[in-house]
């Protein structure tokens, strides 16, 4: 196990009409004047942003708004946010909705009191020191944002997708979360978002850091319990039981503790980033086509943890064979994929014949020669991973 | 699941050497004037308090000292721990050692602002708003102290051991943890450590609440690598990584993360302090007697949850007769027990006739008439789970 430090200061209130508690919550982290972000039209049409403009106004704390964002979060709209949370004097974030519109904040925050350009952050010219304080109110359990001090933003100009991370400085004050604010999320969304979460474990879960035990069991519990509860959730979206098991799952695969004194991998999320920012699609949904062709890979080259995965999560027999051992694991996870309604191909994500040279260009020239850290990989395995999940 | 507020606000810097690093987390959390609290002299032998005086005297940081706390720790140092932090003007506490350490430190730093008798938080008489900040240097993984707003102290007078639980208040701002600390534990120490981390997370698993299938995965995956890596540490007390994990562990097992949205247990707690009250035994030895015998009343009364146990991380095989799956699982956790040199039954913790009158007397007394939640036990069932351990 490696050194680490382990800090999720987050103030997690999570249950039932929990959302009636915003105004409590963000006096108690010294909110006066508000900056509400939002996504669409779902927080609109369900009367959960009246509901708390209601309760801020009742309290006293005065808000404004910033609106439409959209998934794959773009740089337009942090500008945006900026200039008006300058200009109105905002001391506080309050992002209402999913990972897209929570990260868009989280950029926002730390843009206001920056003198330059806050892309600098994302391209790693500079480090934020300090960013305004935000309070969550999750209604997409998915990203994990409400608890991580992480934000994904695409520049435009250039469909570059990338990632910020500062435990430090930007984990959410509080977040709350109502497991019924997702009752209505569609089946597709559902299957994204517990797709993505899974990911963020599995991300974790394979290094070659020795000795991890205790953070190999509660990602393997943690991985065990989201594929229960899924199954549970895709049949019955009102079950409040799974959607509360589902959500706080989201939260445990990314705020850290899955992957305590751990090396971490993450290639398969920034070869996952190149794909939705080049082809716009889901996230989650984009994982669930790049994992498996990532794990048949490892499979190959370094099946060791793949292995344990197959057999602690997916029920395989243990064997010599660590290899087929693990390539039963990925049979078993794509099944389960279809069940929960996503794609394991390009093709069934509806990308016929996608550029995989733009892919694995794009991919190194933002992420470096070498990809990854379970298996360093380089652009030869990359384009066989893309090539993977083309078939 | 139940609504619920997680709020883990403690910094853990956890690794070989994070020692060193007492000054600057101290400055960081605004000490300016330390009370170090120790117990005996494994940290004065080992030099660990002469490492740690050196380092806060570097960074211009004073101190003074409170040592000689005892394992079962009283009010007595408490008592004199307040006086001497009021005299002393200290605004922060440094407990160097294990929960015993901590437990009174914690007791001090709200016992300092309050104006009446500290011992009103533990009886219920107040509850306390505010207390001085404290950080820890972790030197025995067990009691979970460290990541933990609870504090247990015994009242000499009486004998009363009794817990308080402030998660707001009494968190520390920071917690030291490095496992080489711990190299020189001797085995009965680390086994009642062991001991102690299992039971907090088994005080949590057996619930009655609905729909836990995250948090029951966590605590069953956590209590699966306890189980690996004591056996590894206890063969190899030198063991680096094992010493990790189970300290890690100890931390996982009581920061609230196993007890989520449930209504937790605590009966078996509860039922021990009278244990080593009266006896003065240690606190994770006398779990090891009194959980085995709790867990027999529940295979006959209520066996579900104690059944799930034994199939999730006993590897007992599933069957439709849920008391046998219990009982067999209590055999092989009395056989683990046994094999990392714990007792089982009273006479095996050395008390050859227990009273058994007065402890289920004195228990309830200071409980209520009814101990626990998973089963609500009255006298009768308080006495038939010690006479069970007396077998």
């Amino acid at each position: 196990m490696n050194n680490f430090v382990f800090y999720s200061p987050t103030e997690f209130v999570f249950g039932k009409d929990t959302e009636s508690r915003v105004a409590e919550m963000t006096a108690k982290y010294h909110g006066t004047k508000v900056l509400i972000v939002y996504g669409g039209g779902s927080v609109v049409r369900s009367g959960l942003l009246d509901r708390i403009r209601k309760t801020l106004d009742e309290a006293h704390i005065s808000h404004i708004e910033l609106g439409g964002i959209q998934p794959n979060p773009t740089d337009l709209k942090v500008y945006e946010g900026i200039e008006l949370g300058r200009r109105e004097k905002v001391d506080f974030l309050l992002p209402v909705g999913g990972g897209s519109v929570i990260d868009t904040a989280k950029a926002i925050a730390c843009g206001i009191p920056y003198e330059g350009d806050f892309w600098d952050f994302f391209i790693g010219k500079a480090v934020p020191r300090q960013a305004l304080r935000l309070g969550v109110v999750l209604t997409i359990p998915a990203a994990g944002s409400e608890g991580s001090g992480n934000s994904v933003i695409t520049k435009t100009d250039g469909l570059k997708k990338l990632s910020l991370r500062t435990p430090e400085v930007l984990r959410p004050a509080f977040a709350i979360m109502n497991p019924e604010l997702t009752f209505t999320l569609p089946p597709w969304q559902t299957a994204c978002g517990i797709t993505d979460m899974m990911a963020h474990i599995m991300e974790r879960y394979f290094t070659n850091t020795e000795e991890t035990e205790v953070t190999d069991r509660l990602c393997e519990g943690t991985l065990k319990a989201i594929i229960e509860e899924a199954r549970k959730v895709m049949k019955e979206p009102r079950d409040y039981g799974a959607r509360a098991n589902i959500m706080w799952a989201g939260t445990i695969a990314h705020n850290g503790i899955c992957g305590v004194g751990c090396e971490e991998d993450w290639a398969s999320h920034f070869m996952e980033h190149e794909v939705s920012a080049v082809y716009d699609v889901t996230h989650g949904a984009g994982l669930a086509v790049i994992f498996p062709a990532w794990l048949t890979y490892m499979a190959g080259h370094h099946a060791r943890k793949a292995a344990q995965l197959a057999n602690r999560v997916w029920n395989v027999p243990e064997s010599d064979n660590l290899k087929a051992m693990a390539l039963e694991g990925i049979e078993k996870m794509k099944e389960f994929l279809h069940e929960i309604g996503m794609p394991v191909t390009f093709k069934e994500l509806g990308i016929e014949h996608p550029d995989i040279d733009l892919l694995v260009r794009k991919l190194h020239e933002n992420k470096g020669e070498l990809v990854g850290n379970y298996v360093r990989l380089d652009r030869q395995a990359t384009r066989e991973i893309y090539e993977t999940a083309n078939r």
